[in-house]
């Protein structure tokens, strides 16, 4: 039951934004050399986390991302829900004709379980994530001004 | 946030082990040609089941599988644990040298999502899953006596 790679490159690339002042804008290279990720990877989640509203872009010299709302109304079962593609716990869809369908009590077992899932991870927002931001901010070598 | 295929082959290895009339054996024949899953998966996650005392077997002529104990007395988070062989929603491992470990509150966050999943699992039973067993039966041609 993992999250995709991507989803996880988003919650980072998030905290990386929260961590750095809010005076300086983020870069993708920084990201992907701090975290030890794909440039490509960061780049993607970027432009997706962007479209979603979570940060925003400022292009040509001297741009780069910054958090799109305060770190204290990102609400993390609401990146998950955005960033993963599938939502579903079993993959219907790809039984072929899979017998059960019309009386299937799984799925809403499921069903009720993901949202249990999002619901306890919407009770962390990105702020509870950095914390005090001092000890992430080392561990990632940001500068706190 | 998929579970793997052998955790969905094991809910319904037990879903039609519950639908069989208690006096009759399931064979693990007639579980893949149903389901329509492969015969070899079928057998993977019996044994399986069969070691987690889901289910208990019987070999030689006239031999197959039972549950192991009361419908509603298997819970499905409880099946879900013992199944799924990775429930880290995250692969911490898997990246080398991941460089927030010491601070890392995100792992926190899922720890407790993970256990809202589960605990929301278990609020069903096997016995609410196959419910009042007569449109399941038809769909999978299981005889009710």
């Amino acid at each position: 039951m993992q999250l995709t790679r991507l989803t996880d490159y988003g919650l980072r690339v998030l905290m990386y934004a929260a961590l750095t002042p809010a005076n300086r804008k983020c870069r993708i290279a920084d990201v992907a050399e701090s975290f030890g990720i794909p440039r490509n990877n960061v780049m993607k989640i970027v432009n997706k986390l962007a479209n979603e509203g979570f940060i925003y872009t400022t292009r040509g010299k001297g741009g780069g991302f910054q958090l799109g709302k305060p770190e204290t109304e990102i609400y993390i079962g609401e990146v998950v829900s955005c960033l993963e593609e599938n939502l579903q716990i079993i993959d219907c869809e790809s039984y072929c004709g899979c017998p059960i369908i019309p009386s299937c009590r799984l799925r809403r077992a499921f069903s009720s379980a993901r949202v249990a899932f999002l619901q306890e991870l919407d009770s962390y927002t990105l702020k509870d994530l950095v914390g005090s931001a001092a000890p992430l901010r080392r561990l990632l070598r940001i500068a706190s001004r």
